[in-house]
C-alpha cells in the first residue's frame, strides 16, 4: 500500500464522518411513503426462554456517580456463571422496549437511537449462564425473551472476534447486527454515518449496567463478519454483525492482570 | 440521483460499517513507532473558568434503573439557566479524565474509547449558564476547566445544527470535534469506522447524567460543519465538528409538546 493509497483511504474515512451535502433530487423511502420494514426480527425458533424481570433482588449499585467513575474495560474474567436475572437486566438496560410509538412506527427503548429506528438485533453466544445450554441465542425485545438458535462449541468465540483470546472466558458475548433497511428506509444514503453512534449508546448502557452489578466487559469492533453471520444465520448483506461485547465475572484482585494488556506502554516508555 | 447511484451509495455506507479486510503490507504510525500526538488540545485563551467539583449538593437520582428507564430525548426546554456545578457534572460524566496511562500514552476517562485514544474535543455554545457570558467555550479535560473562546450571538445555534430551531432554547449546546490524527496514529486507515461509536459512549453518558439531575437533551448528527468549525476555530481537516448535543431545562408538563415532534406519525397513520 503506497503513500497515495493511504492518504486516499484516510481522506475517505474522514469524509465518512462529516455531515454530507444535501442532495437536491434525492428522497428517502420514508419520504416516498414506501412501507416501512418490521420494527424487530421475528423469532425463528420454537425454543423460547422468558427472561425474569424482577430486578429488585439484584445488588444494583445505586450511586450513579460511583458507577460512572468505576466503569472500566474488563478483559480478565473469573470464568463463572452469571444468573439468568443478571443477563435479563443487561439485555433490558441495553435494548429493552419501553413502548411503541404510533401503531407500529417505532420502538421506544432504554437507549436512544437516530429516528428511533433501533436498527440492531442482539445475538448472544452463551457460555456460562444459569440454566441455559451453551450456544447461539437471539434476543426478542418485544416479549423480552431469548430464543435458542443452535449449539456451537466454545472455540467459536476467539476466531469470531478476530483472535482476541481473552474473550474465551467471558460468560456471554453480545454480538450486534445492523439490519440495514431499518435505518435506510428513513435515512437512505445518509443512514450509515451515525449507526455506530447508536451502537455506542447501546454498549455504553451495557458497560454501566454491568458495572452496576459487579460484572465487566469490553466493547470491540474487531469481528470476523463471515463467521459471525454464519453462526447466527444472517445473510451478511441485509443484516450483518459489526460490533461485539464480551462480558463476564470479574474481581478486583485481577486488576494487575488487566494492566498486563498494556505492558507495551511501559516497555516502550510511552 | 439515479437508481444506480443510490445503490452504490447504500453499498458504500454498508461497507463502511463492516470489519475491513486485513492489509498485509500496511502499518499504522504507532506500529512504525512514530511519535504520538498530544492527548488533548492545548488551551488558546487566557480566560479560564475552573469548574466546581463538589457534586454532593446536586440532587442526583441514585436509582440507576430509574435513570435508565426514564431517559428520553428532550427537544422542548423551559429556557432557564443551569448552574455551573451542573455543567461541570455533565462535562465530568461525559469526558472527565480519571488518570493517565504510562507517561503520556493515554487518558483514562469516564467513558470508554477505542484504544483509549479519546479523539474528541468538547466545545460549548453557552446560552444560559450561571455566571458565564454567552458565547463559545472549550473544555480543558486535564484541568477540568473551561476556556472562553469568543462571543457569539445566539442566532448561531439553529443554523449550526442545520436549522433545527428547537435547539435555540437549550441552555448549552455541546459540539464534539474529531481530532483525526489522535485516532489515526493508532488505527491508521481503519481509524474511522468506530469513531462514532466512541462518540455514542460520550453522548449516552451525557443523556444519563442529564437525566440523573432532571435536565434533558438530544444527540444530533446534523451539523453545519463549516459554520461550527469557524465558530470554534477549527481547520475542518485535521479537526472538525461532527456531532452535537443541545441540553436544557425541562419539565414533565411539556411532554405533550415533545409529542408534537411526532405528529406526522398520527397524521400518516403509521
Amino acid at each position: 500500500m503506497n503513500e497515495e493509497e493511504i492518504r486516499a483511504r484516510i481522506r475517505a474515512g474522514r469524509d465518512f464522518l462529516r455531515m454530507p451535502e444535501h442532495e437536491e433530487d434525492y428522497q428517502t423511502d420514508q419520504q416516498l411513503k414506501k412501507p416501512q420494514p418490521p420494527l424487530v426480527k421475528e423469532a425463528v425458533s420454537d425454543i423460547r426462554i422468558p427472561l425474569p424481570v424482577d430486578y429488585q433482588s439484584l445488588p444494583i449499585d445505586n450511586d450513579f456517580l460511583h458507577i460512572i467513575n468505576s466503569r472500566s474495560s474488563h478483559r480478565v474474567y473469573t470464568d463463572e456463571e452469571i444468573s439468568l436475572l443478571e443477563l435479563s437486566y443487561l439485555l433490558w438496560c441495553s435494548q429493552g422496549v419501553k413502548g411503541i410509538r404510533g401503531r407500529a412506527y417505532a420502538t421506544l427503548r432504554t437507549v436512544p437511537c437516530g429516528g428511533a429506528r433501533h436498527e440492531f438485533e442482539t445475538y448472544l453466544y452463551i457460555r456460562k449462564v444459569e440454566g441455559l445450554q451453551p450456544g447461539c441465542y437471539h434476543y426478542l425485545p418485544l416479549s423480552h425473551e431469548l430464543e435458542f438458535l443452535k449449539e456451537m462449541p466454545e472455540d467459536f468465540v476467539s476466531p469470531s472476534l478476530e483472535g482476541q483470546a481473552w474473550a474465551r472466558k467471558a460468560s456471554v458475548i453480545f454480538y450486534y447486527s445492523f439490519v440495514a433497511y431499518r435505518a435506510e428506509w428513513r435515512y437512505g444514503i445518509h443512514a450509515h454515518r451515525m449507526v455506530p453512534a447508536d451502537a455506542g449508546h447501546v454498549t455504553e448502557n451495557l458497560y454501566l449496567a454491568a458495572t452496576s452489578i459487579g460484572l465487566g466487559g469490553c466493547a470491540i469492533g474487531a469481528v470476523d463478519g463471515k463467521l459471525c453471520d454464519e453462526a447466527f444465520g444472517l445473510d451478511g448483506e441485509e443484516e450483518f454483525i459489526f460490533y461485539a461485547f464480551p462480558l463476564g465475572t470479574v474481581r478486583e484482585s485481577d486488576q494487575q492482570k488487566e494492566l498486563d494488556f498494556y505492558a507495551f506502554v511501559r516497555e516502550q516508555g510511552l
